[in-house]
């Protein structure tokens, strides 16, 4: 599809590059931007370099941050105490989604992956120990995703952190709320039995 | 889903407005912006910014192009005495795909919609009806979408041409090459065997 001219197709090949966007929506995309008003367009361009330029991993937890500390770290009224783990930035947006919980975070930046070569020496997994052994922290929730990935990470760090003097938990697996037993795989249903409740 | 610090959230934002581009895929991108090598992000703010400044309207066809005409208005060995007719620059990519057009373009812009308020006035028509004017076009190929729009404004562009010494064609209607009959809708089979032709 190599019929436009010079930076016209310099764009549609740079934006085919990003995840999700085929060569027909990087095309759609494209027209879209040289039709809208110049300073919108670039207000994406410059909404880019300023990420690239500015956005940085927080010091401590690894979150995305702006500065040393990201916001969660920084933030005096949260709880020191429990440490949330989980693998990506954007999980701690699901976590707070739920406005369940108000500790610190941990980002590990990924899982532990045979296949893909990731050791715990690509994750932030030392950092994590590094602050549970400096003390304050009581409870290390394990929140990484429930794929084989993610529970085998949770493993390695429950068992790296046993014997430090500090709770482990993780989720609860079980029966989403609003969701019906029948369509519910067996896994997940099992799991729900097991780790049934008193009413 | 506030709860990125400020330029994260610009980027998130700014991807957001663009078409096929939902808050989820949004997050994916601009994380995946942070990840990779600053250069290769950089790179896409440069081919927006590039392309706003850079590329414009063909003076003559309405095409996009760098410069006062496009690729296809300068190219010398193109055929002067036919011109296809379609809404967008998109458009010429699929024609030219086939292979089978030597002639010159001319792109609309758009269509007319009564419900959007786009007229005569809003589209690149008059440019076309002062090409043919000037003489040395024998043929007009009206290749607008085989939408309501699309076929609206092929006949208001026939009728408008109408007296000028110039032949207006259209587009055969018929079977897509590999297609079974039994899927087909009855209007496209209907066409095809209207518009059959002899083995």
């Amino acid at each position: 599809m190599n019929v436009y001219e010079g930076v016209m197709q310099t764009l549609i090949d740079e934006l085919g590059r990003l995840p999700g966007v085929g060569p027909k929506s990087a095309q759609r995309i494209a027209f879209y931007l040289l039709k809208v008003d110049a300073l919108d367009a670039k207000r994406l361009a410059r909404a880019i370099e300023d990420a690239k330029d500015r956005v940085t991993w927080c010091r401590r937890c690894f979150n995305i941050s702006e500065g040393e500390l990201c916001a969660f770290c920084l933030d005096q009224r949260r709880d020191d105490h429990v440490v949330c783990v989980v693998e990506e930035p954007r999980d701690i947006v699901a976590v707070e989604r739920t406005g369940e919980y108000r500790g610190r975070y941990h980002v590990l930046g990924g899982t532990l992956s045979a296949l893909d070569g990731v050791g715990p020496e690509e994750l932030n997994i030392a950092g994590l120990v590094r602050r549970v052994a400096q003390g304050g922290i009581r409870e290390v929730i394990v929140a990484t995703n429930a794929t084989v990935d993610g529970q085998t990470t949770a493993h390695y760090i429950t068992d790296l952190l046993h014997g430090a003097n500090v709770q482990v938990t993780r989720l609860a697996h079980g029966v989403p709320v609003g969701g019906e037993l029948d369509y519910l795989d067996e896994g997940t249903l099992a799991a729900a039995i097991r780790q049934r409740t008193p009413f």
